[in-house]
């Protein structure tokens, strides 16, 4: 067992900020469980998950919380509360991580869960809280996100359970060779009435940083909308054909380019991004005669994301039709957006603003378990400051003062939910 | 032996329309001389030049030219003038092929010039005429362009005869593989005083057949630029990034590719490609860190091109300052531009004139062996319309008119070119 939780056991009054440095130290160790040599990588239910889940189901049994994994993988610990039968406060995040990951996207929200029991010290609010340490968010190992989200809330479908890994090892099976029983899945999900899911998460951005702010309230998962953009012209000669001649099918993709840019600095909320572009033959003096592009458009707001997008599609047509080339365009993803609960993002929010920061209400741009969460328990998501907005990455890091509000803003909002529960 | 050229031997009076007839069915006789099974490939020296080398040199042969293969791989044929020792007009192009290539692309230069002898009909100008079919011009064995004009000029370097193929085999092995000396290749240099270099050639553009003429006159082999641009900016998630916090690599670069079109687009007779470009990651959800692209400048006027390569990298450095990327390029290319010879050019535009066809005078974006050969014989090339400007494919094509004219053009060139000589 590693050091980081066995010092708090010897008071129950230990400090915030003494908590905010096991919390890093426990985030620090849990990266060093990887299933292979490049740096942090765990993925779905591999054997460096058990030893996550060792340290801790360890931590929280000497807690006093009651601890199990579920037929999903996910790490669940609950400590009773005064009113054992009140809808509970469910905290958590995820637990697996992308390739050669940082030490804190996920597991932070899970062991700031466990470490705000801890904070509580001994004293047992009304409802009972449920630490859960979510098996698979990442959507790494089977190309799709949110696992154990989904088997907790119930919306993990049969078929996803046969869906395969490269190794041609399918859900099932990995959840079985991890010694779960796939059978029980359903009993992943949870039938006991919660108030709120709370969760932590780096905000993998740069937006509190430039705001000088340690925390931020999620008021919303942008909705997404993703595409593949084909521009088809006239491969020729560079040199022997004039402008005015030609269909130059990777100017034109340029053209486009700045014109999502332009639409999306022009509309508050919306981010939009072409991130991957190909263009055929590919030769320095070869003009393009086919080019290929993603789209990434996300907002808020559903109508302003899909009315943007429709903008950004007919600009591809015009300058198609000017330029005299086709343009294709296919859809990969409309996702819509996911609002958190206003009544617990106002109450996270005083409870931000009661700890001496100004509370700042923002957009989560990327997914997260909440998004899954909140069709079944209201849910409010609370992000820390990602210096320089590194995140997937070694160097992703959080900040230790940060680290430490956050725990006095959970303790808070916990009081928070006393009166609204 | 092929059949396209026995026919011919029966009269010396064949008309143009079927010498050219003859001239295409030459051309598609060669195509299918290749090195291997992709279309038409045939770089310097492999097997099936033998081949070429075969059926040119007996057809050169029967019209009574004194035929030999030099050390570079050049196939020579010497038509016997009244004045034996007067200067010679030589007219020539390349046999070597890019892979799966068209059956026109140099060969048809070579062919036309064998087709003007048999035009002649036995008549003899006061000089000698020299057809010469080039053993390389492409570039494609060795990656360095123009070993034939270069040996025929004397400027092949001695260091170029080490150069290597992907094999590992190098220029001198080649020669000595196909049978020749390559202690000789000094030889090859041609040491004839000649009053004119000829060189028939397709446009590879759409200029011709956008003008609807037949025929044009090079006036210069436009000079080119050719460098490396790379874009680095930060890489981040596309939908934690507000846009005012990017700093995207890729939406930089098709700024400034928009940029390079507008500059070339306003400035006559100046052509600006980008035809190829990488992003990366490269992920369609993350905002591209770094971005790297070609540029390809080419212009008559090597001051117009410089200038204009200054505005380009000028755009490029002032994008880079406003959206907080680094700009780095690197020249590959600075070749300047080469003028064909003034009084060649106006004969050549007098025989166009003299076959009723408006002589429009143009630059040539490609290089060719015209460029090499210029250095030290006097130079002009005529070029045949590119149907669709299709070249480098086995769609390239030509049309029957149009050959023909080339030869009648050819041959009033011949007569000009005795009132210059």
């Amino acid at each position: 067992m590693s050091s980081w939780h066995t010092s708090s056991l010897a008071t129950h009054s230990i400090t915030t900020l003494a908590l905010a440095r096991q919390v890093l130290e426990c985030c620090r160790t849990l990266a060093g469980y990887s299933e292979n040599d490049m740096g942090t990588t765990r993925t779905f239910l591999c054997p460096a998950m058990r030893d996550c889940h060792r340290d801790l189901g360890s931590w929280m049994e000497q807690l006093g919380m009651s601890v199990r994994v579920d037929a999903a993988g996910n790490l669940r610990g609950v400590y009773g509360g005064a009113c054992p039968n009140a809808p509970r406060l469910v905290i958590g995040s995820h637990l697996d991580t992308v390739p050669n990951a940082g030490a804190y996207d996920g597991v932070l929200g899970v062991v700031l869960g466990v470490a705000l029991v801890e904070a509580l010290a001994g004293r047992k609010p009304p409802f009972p809280i449920e630490v859960i340490g979510f098996s698979e968010e990442e959507g790494v190992r089977f190309g799709f996100p949110f696992l154990g989200s989904r088997a907790f809330t119930g919306l993990l479908e049969a078929d996803l359970l046969r869906r395969k890994d490269k190794g041609g090892i399918t859900v099932e099976e990995a959840i079985r060779n991890f010694g779960l029983d796939p059978s029980l899945i359903a009993d992943a999900r949870t039938r006991d009435p919660a108030v709120a899911y709370l969760e932590f998460h780096i905000e993998q951005g740069p937006v509190l940083e430039s705001l000088d702010l340690p925390l931020g309230v999620v008021g919303a998962i942008a909705g997404q909308s993703r595409a593949v953009m084909l521009f088809r012209g006239r491969a020729n000669h560079a040199g022997t054909t004039p402008m005015h001649l030609r269909h130059d099918a990777l100017a034109g993709a340029a053209e486009w380019i700045t014109a999502v840019e332009h639409e999306a600095r022009s509309n508050m909320g919306l981010v939009a991004t072409v991130g991957s572009i190909d263009a055929k033959p590919g030769a320095g003096n070869v003009i393009a005669g086919e080019a290929q592009a993603t789209l990434d458009v996300r907002h808020s707001d559903d109508k302003a994301r899909l009315e943007a997008l429709k903008r950004i599609l007919a600009r591809a047509g015009e300058m198609g039709t000017r330029r005299g080339l086709t343009v294709e365009h296919e859809m990969r993803l409309n996702q819509r957006a996911v609002a958190m609960d206003t009544r617990l993002v106002e109450g996270a929010e005083k409870a931000i603003g009661a700890c001496g920061i100004k509370p700042h209400r923002m957009v989560s741009g990327a997914g997260h378990d909440a998004m899954i969460v909140s069709g079944k328990i209201p849910s409010v998501m609370i992000f820390l400051r990602s210096p320089k907005g590194i995140s997937h990455h070694p160097d992703e890091t959080v900040q230790l003062e940060d680290v430490e509000l956050a725990l006095r803003a959970g303790l808070r909002f916990i009081d928070e939910l006393e009166t609204l529960a």
